[in-house]
């Protein structure tokens, strides 16, 4: 068990129509802002409505917006230099996860001196300390899913070595996030489905991690309980506000349930494969999160069984084994209605000669999350269990 | 909606045999500890354990044990004085709601000027403003009830004038609370049931006030659970480790519940009546919440019928109304279980001449909580309820 079972140092604010206290919560932190922004946002409403309100505040800004899914390493350095030259004191980002993590990373990256892959945690080679704390982050997601908003992590991609790493501080918590369902009702029905199957996984993995809490399982429950009554009128009917809601505040207890915990075997797979082939995140853990469970059973059933259920209440009547063995297929028809597809590896581009790489890859890197899975898996067993994904 | 749904500035470590870590906690804050301790804990293991485990971390301490139930005011006044003398840079508590109550107005007090009493919140009286940041404050709970370790608050007595208030403050948060379900086997069935009422009583007024939010109806929801399903096992088996881990856990649960929300009309006359009587906090609430349910009805209906169904899920199949009517009477047989008798405002002894005060107190001084409860009482509706509470 951790040593605290409850630590958040982050304030949330959460409601449709938050966006109008940006301006301030952003001058409670400083003077000049450096504006991360997702490029698809420029010249939105919502980007107008944020700099109205900067200036309102009498807050000075420049904007970021070199922002790509899996964030690149340089790029974060690039927004770090720029960042330091303009002498910014303090970093708003608007936007999915990959806008947040860069803005997290530049947070962190732009007060020390090294490169930002030096900060993220590898195995075996070497890691930057980071000693100077990161300039305050507010973070106003505008997507469901990555809960970074409420998470100590930043999820990099170098691809000169085809690996994503993780900067793991609490100088990565933003010290303010705005959770503004109405930034939402615009979000595509594939990205929707995408970023909640992301939000859906944290929850899962967190709660059956061995190394979860009762406040870890109470949240991730929560969290898991809204995704399976949300999620498809999100992607169906984006503009239900109240099904936004939920989808939002899912995602942001799915952050938390993983904040002070880790995710595990499925998205260690996940994340190595978007390492190698830039798959979209939430699509590489859809693709092998059903086929970890099948893999772990009869681990972890009590827990297993209890997601299964929340899913179909008709299995009340069913044993735990049942229950947790439905849960794979239950999934797996899930992703094929929100997806319009059966997503594979091979979907995304995985080839069969990968296979061992994207093994080593999980192994090596992310070792951590293998685990605490039910079941922990040897570098053998997952070149079997991908094989079982392809 | 408060400003901010998630806003957390504490650390809580919890579980069986946690109280090892205390003098790392307390050297991370301070050198020379101002202990204030429950006097029924003197000489005894757990203190003898504590005090070993400062000296093994080169910590000096000094011990206050003037505690009492309903913490007078002026008593904090005594103990700041002696930890401004002894100079002491953090305070450490072990005890109930009492215990940790004077001790964090002691960390406020013993650093700013004015009697404690001053620092309280009243309607149309002086309130000193707190200026000096507390001294840190490590807090040891040994009942499960109050829910202090997790909240902003600090309830006084102050016999001269009848009357308790309440210090609001977020320098009331401990820094670190070691929550050990060891500690509470010994608690006795009527101090179990007593404060057990308590956590139950905060995760009900949070959950049903107007101003919930989602993340209070998920853990008033989980303490209201944990509650119903372990309580009498912990006052008719004590030693049970599982049924104390899971009412602690509920207790915590119940203080997060309140520590961004209020309480609301049962604590309010409560603690009108505890400021008249002395009666103790859980069996003045017990003699009330039943009623109170019952006035508000049916404002709240769809709030009181999922809990019902918590306690009784036999309920299922009955209509929301006749579900929330249901609840009084089951909290009504569960008090006289587990409290043996059936508590009114006359069992402690309330007269009838001390109707209109008892209104008047909770009136003036509580009225922030009585409005966003289900109901808003007027004062004369409040004569009229305390009435069906004799």
């Amino acid at each position: 068990m951790p040593r605290y079972i409850i630590d958040l140092p982050f304030k949330l604010a959460f409601g449709a129509g938050k966006l109008k206290d940006v301006g301030d919560e952003v001058a409670s932190y400083g003077k000049k802002v450096f504006i991360v922004i997702d490029p698809y946002l420029r010249g939105s409403d919502t980007e107008n409505q944020i700099q109205d309100n900067l200036k309102r505040n009498g807050l000075d800004y420049i904007t970021f917006d070199d922002i790509s899914p899996n964030p690149r390493c340089w790029v974060v350095d690039r927004g770090a230099d720029m960042c330091k030259a303009e002498a910014c004191d303090v970093v708003l980002a608007i936007g999915g996860g990959s806008t947040i993590d860069t803005a997290k990373a530049i947070a962190i990256t732009s007060v020390n001196g090294e490169d930002s892959w030096l900060y993220t945690s590898r195995v075996d080679e070497y890691v930057a300390e980071i000693k100077n704390p990161a300039l305050p982050l507010i973070a106003i997601p505008t997507t469901s899913g990555t809960g970074t908003e409420t998470t100590p992590y930043s999820v990099l991609n170098n691809p000169e070595v085809h690996s994503k790493a993780t900067i793991v501080s609490d100088y990565c918590f933003p010290k303010v996030s705005i959770v503004d369902p109405e930034l939402m009702v615009s979000m595509p029905p594939m990205i929707t489905a995408l970023t909640g199957i992301d939000a859906f996984a944290h929850a899962l993995e967190a709660y059956t991690s061995t190394i979860s809490t009762p406040f870890i399982d109470m949240v991730a429950l929560e969290a898991i309980r809204l995704f399976a009554e949300n999620i498809k009128e999100c992607c169906n009917n984006g503009s239900n506000i109240e099904a936004r809601e939920n989808m939002a505040w899912a995602s942001t207890l799915g952050g938390i349930a993983i904040a002070r915990c880790t995710t595990t075997l499925p998205h260690a797979l996940g994340q190595a494969l978007a390492g190698l082939t830039d798959a979209p995140h939430g699509g590489s853990i859809a693709c092998c999160i059903g086929r970890c469970i099948e893999w772990a059973l009869p681990n972890g059933e009590e827990k297993f069984a209890k997601i299964a259920q929340i899913f179909d209440p008709s299995l009340a009547s069913a044993s735990v084994s049942e229950r947790a063995a439905a849960l794979p297929e239950i999934l797996d028809k899930l992703w094929l209605e929100i997806l319009n597809q059966n997503v594979t590896m091979s979907t995304y581009g995985l080839k069969e000669d990968q296979i061992e790489e994207l093994a080593y890859i999980a192994y090596s890197t992310l070792y951590g999350g293998i685990k605490v899975f039910p079941r922990v898996a040897s570098k053998s067993e997952l070149v079997e269990l991908i094989k079982k994904c392809m």
